[in-house]
């Protein structure tokens, strides 16, 4: 096991009919402002709720943050912060809306003249920001217990992650009830994203974590039990455990300790960032890719969960580990998740593109730091 | 799922050669107390590597705190942070010493005539308390990363438990070879004390909790596998993972809206009071006790527990519920653990104090509150 350090103060507040709890948790003297998407918050009564528990707080709001959220509109909330001298932000929606509020809340405080620096460096420049909390209304990305945040730049077509222990969120409401009005598309996107959390904390090499990894299976073994429930009617119980499987996979209670391989993340982004396809659609198409073409390095951990998770236990580590990936990619299709580049209209010209990004950042991933542009180039190549 | 909050803000600092961090972490301009037990930090280098880490803050000590820590010894140490002005204490040694300081901490603060208030009332009374943090030593109660304690005194044979979000430590630095130079003895009661925490947040009833069950599934299975190796050799990955299971035992993930029943520990606690039996030994023999006597409520949880931990897949819930109880006992006894009030010289004479005990207290317990001070009796006479 790796030296680690765990840290997440975030206050989880769980469970049906707690968004009024805002109240409880918000400061009382402070200006606050809500931020939340493209409306459907009004259309579901989780804008009302919410607007119940600011009573007697003074508050306005900023609203039309965009799925993959984008610099040019976090920039505008900047504006509205300073200019209305806002002191807290509270996030209302999925993981696209967290995200945005965690950038505007370091990006408010930032003292360099262009903010995208919190992006280029990963979070490293980021000293302050402002306090923020949020209401969650959708299972998948896990950035309300975590202090990560991926935007979007649409004039350079680029999407970046950064991270800071100071855009945890101070409290995060999370009622599994919001999500009974969310269309079957965004529930599909949601296990997928929580599902691919958890194999780029766990599908790497061994360096003897067995906890860790049994904590792994517990969050992916549970995601394909619900898978069905969830997308087939609105009960509580499915709801809420995928809606908390999802924040578990990526608290970053699995990965302590562990090797991790993110690289499906980072080549996902560039498929989102040149072809606009929906960030869990993007990792459905590369985690098979990327098992393929590290087989060998990946392929105990990969025969690990294939036991555990699908009980295989016959034949060798091989076959069961070529078994785990034919088991995802049936999963992925059992809930109407496409897995290939043509899928989307992706053709060898696309590939050729994500390439020239990877060649021209000189990017390195992989858990044995072999995956260069080139091999970026192969991967995709297998999700033709 | 029931509703519920997860708040758990203590900075894990886990691996070889953490100790020296208490530097990085402590406040420089405060002075601190470094508490510890009888002394075996001096012998095995664990006092020296905090004391390196210490240079340049002023500090005091305080030593003597005894396993079962009393309120006596928990006062002596108030007396002297409030005469030498100590701002910030630093526990060194293992749930003991951690509770203590807990303790110590709250009554330092409390305005009270009587701090043992703060027992009495479950930790409600506590508004305040010094800051602290620990180099934990020995895995087992999970203290370093909870806001529980539990203190006893001498003069009453009580022995109460309190918790307070106040009493967080700050930070807890976990170095898996402090573990090396512990008796055997010691190794063994923490993966029973481990163990137990597990169950009384897992052997109730279900309110439909897949991921939590799974989670504690994968500490109870991880806490097997390593039991021998632990006991067996000094090997840095097995103490690690023993190490990090015992944590994740009690932090808090595991109860999130499961039902939970402490009533092994409220009734171990008595024998601990009354007997002089190690905590975990109280534990090892009232759990089967408890368990037989509730086998009817607890069944679906212990024959899940059979089929997932154990792989019994064969037999009907009742038989394989049986079989948990059965592994359960020759898990214990593997380790050298008994299992009997018997094998502490404990007759019916004695269960009749500890019967009185809940009597005069009017104690309710177990899921079902259905554990009274008659049923505790039954409880322990199948442990005779």
């Amino acid at each position: 096991m790796n030296n680690f350090e765990f840290y997440n103060p975030v206050r989880i507040v769980f469970g049906k009919g707690t968004i009024p709890q805002v109240q409880k948790y918000l400061p009382k003297d402070r200006k606050v402002m809500m931020l939340y998407g493209g409306g459907s918050i009004k259309r579901n009564g989780v804008y009302d709720q919410v607007v119940q528990g600011l009573k007697g707080i003074q508050w306005t709001e900023f609203s039309g943050i965009e799925p993959n959220p984008l610099y040019e509109t976090c920039m505008k909330a900047v504006e509205r912060i300073k200019a209305e001298k806002v002191e807290f932000l509270l996030a209302v929606g999925g993981g696209s809306v967290l995200d945005a509020v965690k950038f505007i809340a370091a990006a408010a405080c930032y003292p360099g003249k262009d903010p995208w620096d919190i992006l280029t460096s990963g979070g490293s420049v980021v000293k302050a920001a402002l306090p923020l909390a949020d209401v969650l209304t959708l299972p998948a990305t896990g950035s309300e217990m975590n202090c990560f945040s991926v935007i979007s730049r649409k004039s350079t077509q680029e999407k970046l992650a950064f991270g800071s222990p100071h855009v945890f969120p101070q409290f995060s409401i999370l009622d599994p009830e919001t999500t009974y009005s969310l269309p079957k598309k965004q529930l599909r996107n949601g296990l997928v994203d929580a599902f691919v959390h958890v194999m780029e904390q766990y599908a790497t090499y061994s360096v003897n974590t067995p906890l860790q990894d049994r904590q792994a299976e517990a969050v992916v073994r549970t995601l394909l039990d619900v898978a069905e429930d969830v997308l087939s009617k609105q009960d509580y119980d499915s709801r809420a455990t995928f809606m908390w499987a999802a924040t578990c996979a990526l608290n970053g209670t699995l990965s302590r300790g562990v090797i991790e391989d993110w690289s499906t993340h980072e080549i996902g982004h560039e498929l989102t960032a040149f072809f606009g396809v929906d960030h869990a659609e993007s990792l459905a198409i590369v985690l098979p890719g990327v098992w393929k073409h590290q087989f060998e390095n990946k392929k105990g951990k990969l025969a690990q969960m294939a036991r555990r998770v699908w009980h295989i236990l016959g034949g060798d580590e091989t076959s069961q580990a070529k078994t785990a990936i034919e088991k995802t990619v049936q999963f992925f299709h059992s809930i109407e998740m496409p897995t290939r580049l043509s899928d989307y209209g992706i053709t060898e010209a696309g590939i050729q593109k994500v390439v020239e990004r990877f060649q021209q950042r000189g990017t390195v991933m992989g858990e044995h730091q072999n995956i260069r542009a080139k091999q970026v180039g192969e991967i995709l190549r297998l999700c033709l």
